[in-house]
C-alpha cells in the first residue's frame, strides 16, 4: 500500500476540481457566512441568480402606489420547510421591494416590477440565540434592512423598532407571511 | 504502477459521490432532457426548487379576477442573458399562473398567489430549428401548455394557434415580456 501513495495522490489530484466545486457550492449557502462575530449582517450578493423564489406580494399603500415585494430563500430552504414545517437554522430570506408599472396587455391590465428596487429586508434563521445582546437579533431570526441609496449599508438599529411592527400579525407562522409562498406546500 | 491499480480504484470510489453529484447537477439543466426525438416537451419536475425567478405579472382579466403569473428560468439563464443580450440555446422558461387572494395587511391592501395553479406555459430556446415539421416549434422556441386538471399532459397543438397570440406584442424582445424581469438587467 505504502508504495502506492504517490499514485493515489495523483488520482486524488485529478478529481480535486470536482470535489472542491461541490464544497464551494455548499459553502456558498451557509447563511452565517453573511454574519460577522458581533452579528452584523451583510446582504448576499447573488440572491437573484442563486436563491429560490418563495412568492410575491403586491401591496397598494395609502398613497395609492402599488409595490411588488419579492421574497427569495437560500437554496434548499423550501425543501427543508416542506419536510420539517419550519426553516432550517442558517436559512437566509431576502425580500426585495420594487416600484411597479402597469399597462393593458393581452391578459388584461397587468402590473410588473420595474428595475427600481426600493429596499431589501434580510432575515437569517437563528435557532441558537447566537447574539442575545445584539438588538438586531431576536424572536428566532437576525434582521437587517438595506435601502437603494446605499445598497450595502445595513441601516436598521433594532428589530423591535424597525422590523417587528410589520411582522406581528404573522407571529403564529414564525413571523412570516407564508400563505403567499406556495412552494412551502408543494414543489 | 500496475500493482497500484486496486488502490487507485479505491481512492476513486471514495470520491465518486462528489463527482457524480456535480455531473447530475449539470445534467439536470439541459433543456433538451425534457424533449423527446419528435419534439414533445415535458414539464420540468423541480422548477420551483431549482430554477431561478425572472418576474411576476398580475393581470386583471375582463371577469375582474386578478391572477399572478410567475416566470422561472433554468439555472444560469439570467447570467447568460445579461452577458449576451439573449437566451442560450436550451434555456427553459416556465410560466406558472395562480389564482390570488388579497387582504388589508400592514403594508396596505396586498395580493398574493394561492396554492392553486391554473396553467403552466413552458418554452425551450431553440436556435437550431430542430423540429421544422412539429407545429409546437417555431420562432426560435419550443412551446408547451399544461393545465391543472392534468398537470403532466401537454395540451397545446400548435404554437401559432395556442400560444403566439399573447406573445405578438413582445416580438421585438424574442416574444418575451422582458420588461418585468429585472434580473435580466442586473443581478
Amino acid at each position: 500500500m505504502t508504495r502506492c501513495i504517490p499514485q493515489i495522490i495523483l488520482a486524488l489530484a485529478i478529481l480535486t476540481p470536482y470535489s472542491s466545486l461541490h464544497s464551494q457550492t455548499k459553502k456558498e449557502f451557509n447563511g452565517y457566512d453573511l454574519v460577522d462575530e458581533t452579528g452584523n449582517i451583510r446582504k448576499p450578493a447573488d440572491y437573484r441568480d442563486l436563491y429560490q423564489f418563495l412568492g410575491t406580494y403586491t401591496p397598494t399603500g395609502s398613497n395609492g402606489d402599488t409595490e411588488m415585494h419579492v421574497t427569495y430563500a437560500s437554496p434548499g430552504a423550501a425543501q427543508y420547510y416542506r419536510q420539517n414545517g419550519k426553516f432550517a437554522d442558517g436559512t437566509v430570506l431576502v425580500k426585495e421591494t420594487f416600484t411597479t408599472d402597469h399597462a393593458q396587455m393581452t391578459t388584461g391590465d397587468a402590473r410588473w416590477a420595474t428595475n427600481k428596487t426600493i429596499v431589501w429586508f434580510v432575515m437569517i434563521k437563528d435557532t441558537k440565540n447566537r447574539f442575545p445582546n445584539n438588538p438586531l437579533w431576536g424572536n428566532g431570526w437576525g434582521w437587517a434592512l438595506f435601502k437603494a441609496d446605499a445598497p450595502d449599508k445595513q441601516v436598521a438599529t433594532s428589530f423591535k423598532k424597525n422590523c417587528l411592527g410589520c411582522h406581528v400579525p404573522a407571529q403564529s407562522t414564525d413571523w412570516l407571511y407564508v400563505q403567499g409562498y406556495p412552494v412551502l406546500k408543494s414543489k
